[in-house]
């Protein structure tokens, strides 16, 4: 990543490639059938606080008649959302008290099966792009179609760490900035202590790894002599229902970034809190509800909130 | 606790009251015998950093010639430091590959177990009073021979939470703030969730609520408005040997209290970071050894380090 990024642009557009989705979930609250999620869905409308969000992904000819509403009215661009025949991808999900974990019912990938990321021809000189959590090849499809992007971050899980390790390689030496859970970033570098697993996950390409922790917040590693940033999470009373606060952290923290004319590490932590205070909003009701009824005056009010949360001063 | 502190004593000392130990440790690095521990002995090394210690403890006769130099040139008085016949307390622990799990292979309270403190006439006056964790019996025994200090802090455990819930509860009533483990907050509210638990515990007396959650940092809410304070733990590449953290922490936490001319949120704040900075460094090495090589400048080296890897501005 550039330590410096001119900032001629009053907006920088980022471009996210992820998966649109029906949930339903279950939770000791309530259930919600068949809700708009999707990691992409997440990440573009946090992102969309701060700037253009062009959206490459499929769904199905079913999407428009429930989901179409939740992008409406944002800096998001459709014009690379692919609308195929068929059912959009389905994931059912159930959560007991204990929120942190979740057991899947079902994946119906359905027309996310075939799905191959075309960029259009205006979207390919983005100046940012996020490669969501999908198939490394598709990830590395879409390198081949931008031109020159000024900053590629990325997200992984399990799933190709374990099944597709050279091509998740592959992808590691082309982006800037990997955003992955404490989980897999162990997974991932084979080092249980998290200084450890960034340090190696470094050395694989990203210049910054960033580091979900979910309840206990958030660790960035980034160029430098080894500094970190870490930020606790939010302390909540209730939390609703975390499905996609960690693609909210990432839309969050990277809308923020692009919204920044210098890249440096003050612009990288202020992120870490853009995307922290969006997921904040994203876990307190079912789906996108909250991040649909978010104002940008609460989204200040609550960085504020992290702020005097986290501030201290020597004596 | 009072909203402001007169700063008229250069030195505002502070009463200690718990155990010194000897421990015997083994973890997958190696093992150490018979080394100097204790709650008591953490907590006044770490607060002798910043003011003076009145250390009130029981050992046996074996103590000085093994542990007598561990408070030696530092401002520990240790008038209340009863030796009696017989041996000083010992413990022997265990610890595996996951540092945050330890295994008690033996308490021998030996002179610890007929412990009743006596607070020396010339303590009885001191400004501030740690309760180690011991029996609430005892911790209301200090109380009532102090007089009127301005602030008393205090720790205890799920043996006492358990077994003495009624002496407890009215150690608590008496107390400005206590200080506890994540998995005794919950035991003690019977709250899973952290920001209740505090909010619980604020109920049954202490204004202020410090919630220790080890790798994953620090809660705390005090007086006002439901405000919180949090503080990632330092990230560490190698923890050695985790004894003794927690105890480190509080004597730093109350001992940059007791140097604060005036106890508001800021003084907490600054409290909570100055605790994590000492723990992080006796955590380096077996019992009290990093301790008494540390310096007050790498104390304040890593205090600035801290700020760096927390603090974040507005664009």
């Amino acid at each position: 990543m550039p330590a410096r990024m001119s900032g001629e642009d009053a907006m920088n557009p980022v471009l996210a490639v992820g998966s649109v989705a029906f949930d339903t979930i279950k939770n000791p609250f309530g259930e919600a059938t068949r809700v708009v999620g999707g990691s992409a869905t997440y990440f573009s409308l946090a992102a969309s606080f701060f700037t253009e969000v062009r959206l490459v992904a499929v769904v199905g000819e079913d999407f428009a008649e429930r989901g179409g509403h939740v992008f409406a009215g944002r800096p998001i661009d459709l014009g690379g959302l692919q609308t195929v025949p068929g059912e959009t991808f389905r994931w059912k999900g159930e959560y007991g008290f204990d929120l942190n974990a979740r057991e899947t019912i079902y994946t119906k990938l359905n027309v996310f099966e075939d799905f191959r990321p075309v960029i259009p021809q205006t979207y390919r000189s983005s100046p940012f792009v996020f490669l969501g959590n999908i198939h490394p090849r598709l990830q590395l499809e879409v390198l081949e179609q931008v031109q020159g992007p000024r900053l590629v971050a990325a997200d992984t899980m399990n799933y190709w760490i374990e099944g597709t390790p050279d091509e998740l390689r592959e992808v590691l030496k082309r982006i800037d900035i990997l955003i992955i859970n404490d989980s897999e970033a162990r997974e991932l570098s084979r080092q249980s202590n998290l200084v450890k697993a960034a340090r190696v996950i470094r050395s694989l390409g990203p210049c910054t790894v960033v580091i979900k922790r979910g309840e206990n917040g958030v660790l960035m590693t980034c160029a430098g002599e080894g500094e970190f940033f870490a930020a606790p999470a939010m302390p909540l009373e209730e939390v609703f229902d975390p499905t996609g606060a960690g693609d909210t952290f990432a839309g969050g923290f990277v809308g923020s970034l692009a919204a920044s004319n210098i890249i440096d590490e003050a612009a990288l932590a202020r992120a870490i809190i853009y995307g922290s205070t969006l997921a904040s909003f994203t876990v307190e009701d079912f789906s996108v509800d909250r991040l649909l009824r978010l104002t940008k005056e609460e989204v200040r009010e609550r960085f504020r909130y992290f702020k005097r949360l986290t501030h201290f001063e020597e004596a």
